[in-house]
This record gives structure tokens, C-alpha cells and sequence, in this order.
């Protein structure tokens, strides 16, 4: 595969683990995962019964999951409300809001003006200009981190969305608390507690957003285990308070692995990290021939690594990075 | 709890049993709900592995899903996709087709009309006025079957929109083939599977309503259980045949006991059946008292059951009935 067919292929987003494998079919396996920032190593969620797979599900089983994630992000139950995937939210938004002019900040991930566009809203770059403003905060890929202060004083003129996926590993970044009127945030469950396949995501927003939104969702937009996952994951606190300082750990491992090899770390959050290298294209290629999928851009400077997880990964990596050098 | 109080607590959605255990507290455990139309012996699916349940769903892995989806529908593969259940898809739709004026065929499932209104679209009851018809075929909760031809013609004239949620016990009812322009076909998972907790729904469209369907799920609408059942049970021909005998049986058995306890059986589909009854409300209290939730309507007259399940089922059920009649 061409370095040019590989950005193509791999720079609109992570986790094409079938596309790696069919494009560089010698590769060895298993793959390794780097594509995406979901944590490597899972929060040992309960499955749901048989029972609860068999029913539609309860809707005070899913009224109490919300209520389980509002006390964890800081919000009123009633304002938070469950999506499958913060990415049916950030489909959905355009519709619900009505607006025609939006302003999205940084570089940052992609779904947010591809659902915007679907909604045959204009783009643009100054919120000053816009209707709404969408900012990821902390930022993918970058981890760039916005100022509360500047979320509120934007959301007293327009619309503001802010897209949490990554906060966990930085609360205190969080405007969750302060969602209603025009803040609307969204928070991600299945990045840092490594359940991405459970789909299960946020919108914390005022009573008619939320009204609205939840019309546009249906009764039961949840698949019941997400719920059975979600309702213990939010209360598991020692779970969540060790999963940070691991990541932390690990994030900086990540780092001085990627300088070893040459490549410049430029941040990121503790479930990403983003680097810069000479030949991004190159180390792209060079790693996914030795079975290691990291996720390419546009800007053919930039490289993302999500974490490892098993030492066995590790090591792959490590060789996989060391190899390129020489 | 009075008669008029549980008319409107259970009359809107079944699958209440929270409500129901909190309304009627003394009712024996466990509860029996008969209030959907859920098969109560569920495919014997197997679960995602943690490791489709850590990641994002491969879109691979969905597209053989919609292909396997397809093949049972007889629709060609790229007509087809997959929603986190078919109540998701009636919620999208409005917007989508950014229709004002719609009818809906008969009494019937009340999320459609919830859906169009909450889009702000007038619902009125001719199709010869509107511009877009919404049939329930076979209808729940009558199981009235609307004929292929009618539902082509129409098509030929304004969106036509087949909600083939039950069809699966009567599939030369389906238009699924012919699904393309102005006809879109609604396909539910959860129901003849009776894994109504997962959340699997299919949509049927062309190739315009699906790019633009797709553009509002985003890249991972479902769950990577979802999708490793529903792959599963589609390719699974003699489980289909198999269930199908046996709902068939069942529904016959649960109209003879619904008879001879006085009731008078309407029809139905095979996953729930209709009755009629002097004292609907009256009958509905005291089934609750004995731990079985059954479906009342805005009509006092009706109540709906699903199937029992276990033989257990069937015994209390035939005790509650036979006792509201001495």
C-alpha cells in the first residue's frame, strides 16, 4: 500500500483494524490497536441476564444510570441524558439545534463537521461569526485544553457544545456541572473505561434540549448492557481513581518510547499521545507492516498513539519503533 | 391503584414492570410480562467476546451484518442498514424526510405519531393527504395486514413508510424486496428474536435515504453485541422455522385460554394476541394483582398479551384468568 492510499484509507478515523489487515495482509498478528484513545485495559463491567437481554429495557433502569453518571460528572440527573455513543449525539445536534452557521474549534475530531455538513450547516472558523460553537475540550488529537471561563462567556451569547470524550483524566477541566441554558456537554463512557463497543455516551443540556432530545431518541435507545455497565462503572471510584494514575503512567512510558525512537511528543491526553515525525507517512507504514496501527492525519507531520496494554505490546511497539530507526 | 391510574401508566408503551412491581407491590414475584409482543424464548445468541466489547465495531464487521440482515429480507445489502433498534429509525425519520403533513394507518404503535409530532408535522388520518403514509404491517395491535399492492401504489404517489416490525411469523406480508424511492421498510431485530435488550433494527431505503440515514447514525451506531447476535441469527434458517412453528402453536393456545376465560380473541400477530373484554380495566387489575403485566389501551375495551414462556407462565396465567372469572 502506497503512503498516499494509507492516509486516505486511515486519516479519517481510528480503529479500521479489518481495512489493516486486508491492506497489509503480511503483517503479523495480532494486530496491535493504537488507533484510537480507548483505555487498553477495560473496567471489568457485569454482562447483563439473559433476562435483561430478552426485555426492552426498563425505563427506570436507564432513569437510574443516568442518575448513577450525573453524581459522577457533577450535573442534575434531570439534565443528563444517555445516548448510544457520544457520536449519535454529535449526529443528532445539528437537527435539534436548527442552526446554519457553526464555528468548530482547533483541529479536532472529524465527526463534528461531518454531521454538521450532513445538516447543510456552513463552517466556519471565528465563533464570533457562528450560531454555535463546538469545542473538544480537552482536544483530539492535541489535547488542547479550553478555559472554563471562556465555554461560559461563549455560551451567554450562542450555543456551545463541548465535547468531553477525553475529560476523564482531566476533571477539573469539566463544565458538566454548569451545562443548561446554551452549554450543552457530552461525555463518552466507553473511552476511559475501555468499553467502546458498549456504545453508551452523554448530553448534559436544559430541560428542552433534553426534552427534545430524548424524542428524537426514542424509549429505549440503550441496549441493556450498557445499562448493567454503565450503572456499575460510575460508581466504582477506586476503579476509576487507580485507571487515572495508570494512564498516567503509562501515557508518560508512551512518551519517552516515542522520543526514543525520534518522534517528538507533542501532548495530548492520557488516553492519546500525538507526536511529530519527520516522515509520519513512513512510520506509519513502517509499523503496520510489523502489525501496529497508529492513526495518520491529514497533516503528514502527525502521528497519534493510543496505550498499550499488554506487556506483549508493549515490547511489539518498542520493537516495531526501534526497528524504524535503524 | 385505580382503574383510570393504570390505564394511564401501562396504556402507552408495554414493558413497564418496574412500574408495575412499584403500582401493585403485594403481586407474587416474579412478574410475568406479557406486555410486549417480545418471543419469550429467546435466540440462543452468542456474546461478543471482551475484546469486540473493548473496542469500536469494526464498520466491516457492521456491513456483513447489514449483508446477512439483507439476504433474510430478500432486499439487496446496500439498501440495508442496521439501527440500534427499529424505534430509533421511527425517531430519524421526520427529520429526515423533512416531511410537514403525515398519516398513519389505523390505531396502531403510538411512537410514530410521537415521532412526527415531536418534528412538528400535522398528522392527519388520510394518506391522500399527506405526503407521506405510515402503515404498521402486520398492525400491532390488531395484526391487520395491508396488502402489497396498496402499499406500492402509494409509494408511487409519497413516502411510504412499511413499519415491518412483526413480520417476521408473515413474511409474504414483506416489501422488504421492493423497498427503493418513495418505500421504506422498517425491519426489528429484538422481537421474533427475543432479544428486545439489545437493540437491533434495520432500515430498508435507497441509496439517497441511506447516505443521508447514515450520515445521522454516525460510524458506530450499534453495539458489538448487537452485532455479533444479529450475524448469528440471521444465517440461522432452522431456528427461524422452528420458532416460527412454535409461536404458532402458542398463540393458538394462548387464544383458547384467553376464550375460555371469557375473552373474546381479536387476532393479533404470533407474538401477541388481541382481546376484547367487557371490563378491559377491571380484567387488567386483577391479572396485575396476580403478578402478570398484560397491555391495556386508551381503548377500554381491548387488552393485549404476549406469549408466555415457561410452563410456569402458562399455569399462573391460566389461574389469574380462570380466577377473574369465578
Amino acid at each position: 500500500m502506497s503512503a498516499a492510499a494509507a492516509l486516505e484509507t486511515f486519516s479519517r478515523h481510528g480503529g479500521r483494524l479489518a481495512a489493516a489487515a486486508a491492506a497489509f495482509p503480511a503483517a503479523p498478528r495480532p494486530w496491535i490497536d493504537l488507533s484510537t484513545g480507548v483505555n487498553p485495559r477495560p473496567y471489568p463491567a457485569p454482562a447483563a441476564t439473559r433476562a435483561a437481554r430478552a426485555r426492552l429495557p426498563d425505563p427506570e433502569t436507564l432513569r437510574a444510570l443516568e442518575a448513577a453518571a450525573a453524581a459522577a460528572f457533577g450535573a442534575p440527573a434531570e439534565r443528563v441524558t444517555a445516548v448510544p455513543g457520544s457520536e449519535s449525539a454529535i449526529r443528532l445536534l445539528p437537527d435539534l439545534l436548527g442552526v446554519r452557521r457553526v464555528a468548530i474549534a482547533h483541529d479536532t475530531y472529524g465527526g463534528h463537521a461531518e454531521a454538521w455538513r450532513a445538516a447543510g450547516a456552513e463552517i466556519l472558523r471565528r465563533p464570533e461569526d457562528a450560531e454555535a460553537w463546538v469545542v473538544v475540550n480537552p482536544n483530539n488529537p492535541d489535547g488542547r485544553a479550553t478555559a472554563a471561563d471562556e465555554l461560559l462567556a461563549s455560551a451567554a451569547i450562542r450555543w456551545t457544545v463541548v465535547d468531553e470524550a477525553f475529560v476523564e483524566t482531566e476533571p477539573e477541566l469539566s463544565v458538566a456541572a454548569q451545562a443548561g441554558g446554551r452549554l450543552i456537554v457530552l461525555r463518552s463512557f466507553g473511552k476511559f473505561f475501555g468499553l467502546a463497543g458498549l456504545r453508551l455516551g452523554f448530553v448534559i443540556a436544559d430541560a428542552d434540549v433534553t426534552a427534545r432530545l430524548r424524542a428524537r431518541l426514542g424509549d429505549w435507545p440503550l441496549s441493556a448492557d450498557a445499562i448493567t455497565a454503565g450503572q456499575a462503572a460510575y460508581v466504582d471510584t477506586p476503579w476509576a481513581d487507580a485507571a487515572r494514575k495508570r494512564l498516567a503512567r503509562d501515557a508518560a512510558r508512551l512518551d519517552r518510547l516515542l522520543a526514543a525512537a525520534g518522534l517528538t511528543p507533542l501532548g495530548g491526553t492520557l488516553l492519546f499521545r500525538l507526536a511529530r515525525a519527520p516522515d509520519a507517512a513512513g512510520v506509519f507504514l513502517r509499523l503496520a507492516h510489523a502489525g501496529v496501527l497508529c492513526r495518520p492525519f491529514a497533516d503528514p507531520r502527525l502521528l497519534r498513539f493510543g496505550l498499550p496494554g499488554r506487556p506483549a505490546e508493549w515490547t511489539r511497539l518498542a520493537a516495531a519503533l526501534s526497528g524504524e530507526r535503524s
